[in-house]
């Protein structure tokens, strides 16, 4: 096959910066032993990258205590441990119907099983939800918000500053997806008045699968809900209740850390905003040659701010899973299709009896070549297969 | 610094097999996109890699179905998974005073919060747990045993298949901590009847960090504990019944997967057995070493056989993490000192006010000059500081 023109950066940015790989490599050859005080001068040091880490982290999202940044499996990880640590029978979540499976999930089983009552904020044809909508729901019992920054599937960035603001003057906990703007966009804990962030490291943070984590802040009580070796006080039966020990448990991903290390400082040092403006560009670019194809419906992409360079459209009258397939088999374009994890934005959109959406998720690495190539492509399948 | 003498691999293996390394670099420069099927081509390959990991460890392990190999963050994690998903109020479960805190914690915390009551079998004077000792603990309620297959602390092989036939005789759930064994010796699901097994990747199977995982038996039922995305059937708000999706969730680490299967591959190649057999070649050396040396307390270490290559000690009247201090800074030799997250051992062995032991694990890149040199250093710091 020809170069394969990736334009799937929603679900994995790739490929990574060569730093990220080379960083990698070198960390875990020099340094892939167990972390701790009980260890050797290797050890320590492999400790205090894990240290750097999430102080960088910490910086990059506004927080004020890098002992608050935990690392865990990914965001699904990140979100389970958050929301099973705070939510009790009798409690009321307010959510959205923007929201990927990593939250509609796991809050559909303690709906289902533990009592827990929840709503789902809707949004609008454009692919934005409301803060008044949120205070509509509020009752007393409402104990936690949880809305995802950016949808996976049409790249609108949801206005959490204004919820979260409203949710702390009444105070409710405030959790935010970031899967999909952490690194791309910036995530303000303070001014957004956030109380759990969730993360991932393989996305925009241009760092490795099997890492991500959340931020908690100070005043927020996450139960234990796991508990295993802390490495530290390994005489007590009791899980530590202090940070970052009270939420991590074994052996962690180090070289996951060491990745996402290497991601996080290869943003800082071409610009997140810089970058973030490149792939605007493209995204520009691809959204305006797709309105121009006939045969063709593009999801919320009428209002052209508050979005990132993820897009979802359909060829009219042919199901996305194809266009995916021809995409992949005959053009060289990997892509995305079906329900991205979200189904309840494909329920909204009426794309689920087309099997979902084709998603571009354009990341750093891509060209304009890729963009004009993909148009091209998408204009052929449109031209022989639409109506 | 001259060359590290490491020997930490009861902690994590290091180095990793050449193999390891190359193969987790080129596998996440060419493949380290999100699997599944609703992507490209490149995403349907490397599923097939996830499978082929999965199918690997099920014959290694003696499994039968590899779709119930499931992948998580590491094996405390997996132990949390299984116990958390199995144990319901009023139920009691009989464990070992060998298990790690990965075990203990957990088990602690369902005594605490969840009316779960939970028995700890002792082990003998020479680091051995006998199956009539569990028996005698069984009653009515008893729903689930769990045993650490080696002692990470004393590095002794516990009688599982003896202990597994009587709970299969009982209908009593058998889970195993294979952290320590998976690897180095056989573990075999259907000879021990083991219903849920747990591993980790970055110790004797020689992968990184940031993998571990379950296997669960046919007849197991782990109840969801957590959710999120499957890749498939999104529009389903339940997580999935079926495995593997039943205990996954997200997006995979497919960097560490990838280097799971180049560790069992490389294992596979030079022959378990052999490495084995080279490991306690210099384990005994290391142990008739020790045993020369005046003012040394070895533990455990009488009966020769049933024992991997994991030695605890300490230099009697001197703290365990002064010697580990002693070892790193003058000789270069990484060990592992202090509880090892497993306190109980400790209780009974006595050394909790020694600051429990130094241990040393043998790994299969360690060499007879690193042993000898070893000795020679625990000599010295002997001679000066025990008596």
């Amino acid at each position: 096959m020809e170069e394969l023109i990736y334009l799937d950066n929603g679900a994995t940015s790739f490929p990574k910066p060569e730093s990220v790989y080379t960083y990698m490599d070198s960390f875990h050859r020099s340094h892939g032993v167990s972390p701790g005080r009980s260890g050797c001068d290797l050890s320590i040091e492999t400790g205090n990258i894990i240290e750097t880490t999430r102080k960088e982290l910490t910086a990059l999202f506004h927080g004020t205590d890098s002992n608050r940044l935990v690392f865990t499996l990914n965001s699904t990880d990140a979100l389970n441990l958050a929301i099973n640590g705070i939510v009790s029978p009798g409690d009321h979540v307010v959510t959205t119907a923007l929201e990927h499976n990593a939250v509609l999930r796991p809050l559909h089983h303690h709906w289902r099983y533990n009592e827990v009552e929840v709503d789902h904020v809707d949004f609008d044809a454009d692919g934005f939800v409301h803060p008044e909508d949120f205070v509509a729901l509020f009752k007393p019992s409402t104990r936690l918000v949880v809305v995802n920054h950016v949808s996976n599937v049409i790249g609108t960035v949801q206005p959490i500053e204004a919820i979260g603001r409203l949710c702390r003057e009444r105070g409710i906990l405030f959790m935010v997806d970031a899967s999909q703007s952490a690194g791309k966009i910036s995530v303000d804990i303070r001014k957004s008045c956030i109380d759990i962030l969730a993360f991932t490291g393989h996305k925009s943070l241009l760092g490795p699968t099997g890492i991500g984590g959340l931020y908690v802040g100070e005043d927020v009580v996450i139960r234990h809900t796991r508990a295993g070796g802390t490495g530290v006080r390994s005489a007590q039966l009791h899980h530590l209740e202090e940070y970052p020990y009270r939420l991590e448990y074994g052996t962690p991903n180090l070289v996951g850390i060491a990745g996402l290390l290497a991601g996080v400082r290869w943003i800082g040092e071409q610009g997140m905003n810089a970058l973030h403006e490149h792939e605007m560009a493209l995204t520009r670019l691809l959204v305006d040659g797709l309105e121009k194809i006939d045969n063709i419906t593009l999801y919320c992409q009428r209002e052209r701010v508050n979005h990132i360079a993820v897009v979802s459209f359909n060829v009219n009258g042919f199901e996305a899973g194809n266009v995916g397939t021809l995409l992949d088999g005959d053009y060289g374009i990997a892509c995305r299709t079906g329900l991205q994890c979200a189904p309840l934005v494909h329920r909204k959109l009426g794309t689920e009896a087309q099997g979902g959406t084709v998603r571009f998720g354009v990341g750093p690495f891509n060209t304009r070549q890729h963009i004009t190539t993909a148009l091209e492509a998408v204009a052929e399948i449109a031209a022989t297969f639409g109506r």
